[in-house]
């Protein structure tokens, strides 16, 4: 997509940061949730490095909230999903597979619990809204479905706890991972997280109201000048490192989340009211037949993955890679494919067949950090 | 979004035609159901006197289809939309308000009839097909619901009869508006309907096959050399000069049909199994409190509009610009708005707070062409 510029419309939405993020540089962007995402500033490979290195703000606004609330919310959610929620208590997010009836997979939210009767679901790219609303409608549940006024900023790198407790005070270090808390700023009160789609650390401030945006982004730029803080987003070749999934690419609505090495989050005979109860029970049964893997790609580097790359064996049909780049820190090529089962197995020998050249790559037992 | 250029990933899919719409040298595109839209070619100006003097071949790959089989399909539609469709036969096309159990808009697709258990929804830029699959999980309803890998392809423009007549034949000139046929093009069946998004007149052809994106746009371009045949899309002043809506932008799920202007497709009195009926029948009691309106913006050329722009009468908010362009050929602003009942009226005077200057402005009645 060199040299293509995206045409500006209402229709795709611009973030309440959006006037910091072109001010601070951004040269590439996708659309997500309907919604302007950053993704480039100085270059890929520098992004990288900075991020490994320092601390990064991410305008992350198109992780659009679905707000659940009312009396029923709980139920409600108990249908969305196959993994338990019984024991979450508020303050706590959890990652959450949700499925359609026949397991397949509508998108990857993180559960925040923001109290026994109020929820967010914060979605990778679909709307998903649309499958919880036509549920709540099915069911006359009593509860209240809508996208608040939510705008995460992602504050992640090693010294992403510097900036937020020189900015919101010693509680943040206390924070623990996929935990949250509040604090205060512009006279209202926001969630903060110990979270990203990073594994860097750090955290993700839920800014509540549009016109919050750029105040909060400015004072956490003025605060960070001696952690060398800039304006960053989530980068390709760390998150393939570190194993990170995307909805639309790694994971779609044909995929169940067993295959998608989601298995451990599920447990299926605990929720007899999730919509896929019976086709997961099924699925557990009978097995699957192709699953998640990590590969090291050898060879040159490998171009952009914009559509799936077949794997073979041989002549043999062996998976597609789904994300793929050049590791800058590990020089090799990192990827994350579905690999039928005949071939899933560590240490496994494949072919990718990338547009440019095939290339020899190596199923790995885990990602690479 | 000038100078902003879009990130390749497979979450934003590539179009079985991308290839060509690359060598044809697009400018400028979109993202629109997860998928590319190309939306400038040579430039506004110029793609726009071609529209309106020649042929040209749109990539809507967009508009995803819904396809909804099975022995319920036809009580599924029924609960989906406020407008009557008992009396739609095979061949037809219709435009249909889908809407949620507050009577809110989810999309506004055409439904093709391709049979009476078997039908499309030919879709704008919303994951309707989560809502539909929901509504069918609860009903347990006896249906398949899934997207087929089918890709619109626009023919659009005054010569777009000559060029399509030469290609498939007599047949496609009795075409009438809104109803569809079937052609034959590599060994595969496609359909072939008298529609578009355009005000200059065409075909759309539902592509069947990825593999057949190509070969069928050669065909296309080869024999369209005669009629100044060249890559096109919808282009935004064309389209707000006919009154085509776009869903995302002037059309959102906060907006009823009646404030859209759709009322007369509408017949909820005889759509009882609707789930919005409640709501819509309250709402045609009570009556409703804005309404879409074209207006015609005085001064200079308007800046593109990627955010809502105000409508003032004195202090008073009169409603929300939500597209707006130049017309070359009118010379003048041309928008569609979201106006206040006070301010409603054709020929009334109000205020558009544009980003660069505010701006006289007048109600019109219709659209512009």
């Amino acid at each position: 997509m060199q040299g293509v510029n995206l045409h500006p419309s209402i229709r795709v939405r611009k973030t309440p940061f959006w006037d910091r993020v072109v001010e601070s540089g951004v040269q590439s962007c996708s659309v997500y949730n309907h919604m302007l995402l950053p993704v480039m500033f100085e270059s890929y490979e520098s992004d990288y490095y900075h991020l490994k290195e320092h601390v990064q703000i991410w305008d992350v606004s198109c992780e659009r909230q679905v707000e659940i609330r009312g009396p029923d919310a709980f139920k409600l959610i108990e249908i969305l999903t196959p993994r338990p929620i019984h024991s979450l208590t508020p303050g706590q997010c959890a990652y959450l597979p949700v499925v359609d009836q026949f397991g397949g997979m509508l998108n990857d939210p993180v559960l925040v619990v923001l109290a026994e009767d109020r929820y967010w679901l914060s979605l990778s790219d679909s709307d998903y809204l649309y499958w919880v609303l036509a549920i709540a409608a099915m069911k006359k549940f009593n509860v209240d479905v809508f996208e608040p006024d939510v705008s995460p900023l992602g504050v992640q790198g090693p010294k992403a706890d510097n900036l937020m407790v020189k900015v919101f005070g010693e509680k943040l270090q206390q924070l623990k991972f996929f935990q949250f808390l509040t604090v205060e700023f512009n006279h209202r009160t926001h969630i903060v997280s110990r979270s990203g789609y990073s594994k860097q650390g750090g955290f993700e401030i839920y800014v509540e109201g549009t016109q919050n945006g750029i105040p909060l982004w400015d004072v956490l730029m003025d605060a960070g000048i001696e952690f060398n803080v800039r304006a960053g987003s989530p980068n390709t070749p760390e998150r393939i490192e570190g194993g990170l999934l995307s909805y639309g690419s790694d994971i779609t609505r044909n995929d169940n989340p067993y295959e998608c090495g989601l298995g451990h989050y599920c447990d299926v005979a605990q929720t007899p009211n999730c919509i896929g109860y019976g086709a997961l029970m099924q699925i557990l049964e009978e097995g699957w037949s192709r699953e998640i893997r990590y590969l090291e790609i050898k060879g040159s580097k490998v171009p952009p993955c914009h559509t799936p790359w077949p794997i073979k064996v041989g002549n043999q049909d062996a998976g597609k890679v789904t994300s793929a780049a050049w590791s800058p820190e590990f020089n090799i090529n990192v990827a994350i494919a579905m690999v039928e089962k005949e071939f899933w197995d560590a240490g496994t020998e494949v072919e990718v067949v990338a547009p440019d050249q095939a290339r020899s790559a190596i199923i790995n037992e885990k990602s690479f950090v």
